[in-house]
């Protein structure tokens, strides 16, 4: 019993991992069953076994990618300690986003972002509370170093956490779109030099 | 002749605005034949009579796509004269994208460029040139601001113009992801206060 029951956990991660990646690949309009399918070795019984809908594996799909993308974040997060140095760490996971990514296909919560924004209301939503989120962490973040007295009274929390985000978001698509990470490159820098010039005392 | 000439122009231009549309919501893998079918009321064949392959068809859409969001920067630049109108003019269109669209489905020059990066490389590389020819542009506006003395000398028009359009870029996809145009104006504003600050003597 116990045997077939980790069986079956393992083919539906399996699915998931699969599908992750051809999701972030062709879109959500663009993966088809048949993609899933060869990916995955396996028939259209044997997936719907484990899912009722295409759409049950795109989120499943996502939850799995955004995972990904979080274990990232927290993996250089939680070795820093200073407001800055947190700061600078967000910067630094999202440049690693178009050095190393995820996985194929760019960076898995802007893609569903864009994608699934017309069609997908479940599917945007997921991508919609990630980015709200990440932006309402970098807003502790400064509010932390606000009252550690590292940054200055006057910095606005939300709207500075607001134009990181814009930046980097925007920096990932321009590298990937222009074929150029200096793009990248130049946002660390710009953001880094707003945090030492405009916030740090 | 002339007549029948006429008709197979207009025919033609009727599939490549429709399937603009469609192209910019579905995304290239998503948008198929049949999505192109029902929305011209063509068959298969009438489509075939004008293109070639749904490669065709979607290089003319993006064409098509890109001429009207390049309409909408020309009107809004051409009736302002000093270097800092002209970037004030490239982030209020920007903004425009977002209150106004071009389309349905948001900025088509952005999405092909997510869209197409892995499998399409001819589009990919039309989503490059237009991104690169307005980050050319905007460089030329900043040298143009530098000789006529409006902006300081340090300027660096290729860092301040991917900069610019790094910011842009990704106010418009967190506008969207977030249904929250406050990053938009965010952007704006803290664009046109960069200019005026760092930039204008």
């Amino acid at each position: 019993m116990s045997v077939a029951i980790q069986e079956k956990v393992s083919t539906k991660d399996f699915i998931i991992s699969q599908s992750a990646e051809l999701f972030n690949l062709y879109g959500y309009n663009g993966c088809s069953m048949s993609h899933i399918m060869e990916a995955t070795g396996l028939k259209k019984g044997g997936i719907y076994n484990h899912f009722s809908s295409k759409d049950e594996i795109a989120l499943a799909a996502y939850n799995y990618s955004y995972g990904l993308v979080i274990k990232r974040f927290r993996s250089s997060l939680d070795v820093v300690e200073t407001a800055e140095e947190k700061l600078f760490a967000i910067i630094e996971t999202y440049a690693s986003l178009i050095e190393q990514p995820t996985m194929k296909g760019g960076c898995p919560i802007f893609n569903t972002a864009v994608d699934a924004i017309d069609f997908h209301p479940s599917l945007a939503a997921k991508a919609k509370e990630g980015i709200n989120r990440l932006q309402r962490y970098v807003e502790i973040k400064i509010e932390q170093g606000i009252e550690n007295e590292e940054f200055k009274k006057n910095c606005e929390p939300d709207r500075i956490a607001s134009m990181m985000i814009i930046h980097l978001e925007g920096a990932i698509i321009m590298s990937r779109v222009s074929e150029n990470r200096q793009h990248m490159r130049n946002a660390v820098s710009f953001l880094k030099d707003y945090v030492k010039t405009s916030m740090v005392i």
